[in-house]
């Protein structure tokens, strides 16, 4: 059976990181893709886990607590567009993860927003190292999500072919404006 | 590492067909993927390759010897828009290959052309099982590919969302017409 594209983000991310990587976890939301990436980047790991709702770090850290993943895992209350606040300026990425939208569940009008979904990805890619990811998933069903969307799809589409691979993963004829997956390779 | 495209549908070929399983290879080419499809349907399986042209039939006879799956291969030099007229009427078959274009190496003015394909491509989806699936590979750098892309883009992307799941995956960043895959995966 075909993986749906968050499922293949996932394996994609298993194939990529290795035990004591830094990575970023530019949306934590739920604390889903942050519990992953905590596993994988192991307690000699670092992840940076960036959220501007309160309600999503706090869910987060719960869910770290409980699995014994907090550690290795620093919850940064902050946008994503300040991600170079907070490492060190030639520090070393394997991976980073986008998740567009609002919080599920959660409060459906505060949402990612073109502008600093774009700093924060243009930023993310600097610190990329190489075969190194960035991975975007594409939900545009909220408020402004269209407008993101198509900011998004310029931006990746693109990026220098000598530099990175930038991958479509999406399932075409659905109804609805499903969400689909962008992976970014640094060559 | 990102899979290229036709990496990817090996993967997805061998993730989805069993030994004793019917499939097809609609464009048998250079026999890469027939070999790969004998290997994976297996002695009590069978594929039916379907090429055009003497040269690709005559390659891929000479690989399938070589490599003793020979036997449960029938090569039909015929067009892929007749697979009915060899198939059972019910006979159920797990996966469909093709590669549109020309026969690589071989001669550049014989192609594939959008109106057989079509046909073809509507006439495999009625013989595939559930969970069966339709690998298309798109190159359209050749004369009337770009006709033929957007044929196949407009038929896949139109296909009943409830029968069938269509994932696109494809390099979006780069030059000169790259190659992408279709995976239609009947529900």
């Amino acid at each position: 059976m075909l993986q749906q594209p968050l499922k293949f983000s996932h394996e994609v991310l298993k194939d990529t990181i290795i035990t004591g990587d830094h990575v970023i976890d530019a949306t934590i939301g739920n604390g889903n893709d942050t519990l992953l990436l905590a596993q994988l980047v192991g307690p000699y790991g670092k992840v940076y886990g960036f959220d501007i709702q309160d309600e999503a770090i706090k869910t987060t850290e719960d869910k770290l607590l409980l699995t014994g993943q907090r550690p290795q895992v620093q919850l940064i209350n902050d946008g994503h567009e300040n991600i170079d606040h907070y490492l060190e300026e030639n520090e070393l990425i394997s991976a980073v993860t986008f998740n567009l939208g609002y919080l599920p569940k959660g409060d459906k009008s505060i949402t990612t927003k073109p502008e600093t979904t774009l700093t924060a990805i243009k930023k993310a890619l600097k610190y990329l190292r190489r075969q190194g990811i960035l991975s975007i998933m594409v939900y545009s069903g909220h408020e402004g999500g269209l407008e993101e969307k198509e900011a998004v799809d310029s931006l990746v589409s693109q990026l220098p072919q000598k530099e990175y691979n930038v991958l479509m993963y999406k399932f075409i004829n659905q109804v609805n404006l499903p969400p689909y997956l962008y992976i970014v390779e640094k060559r």
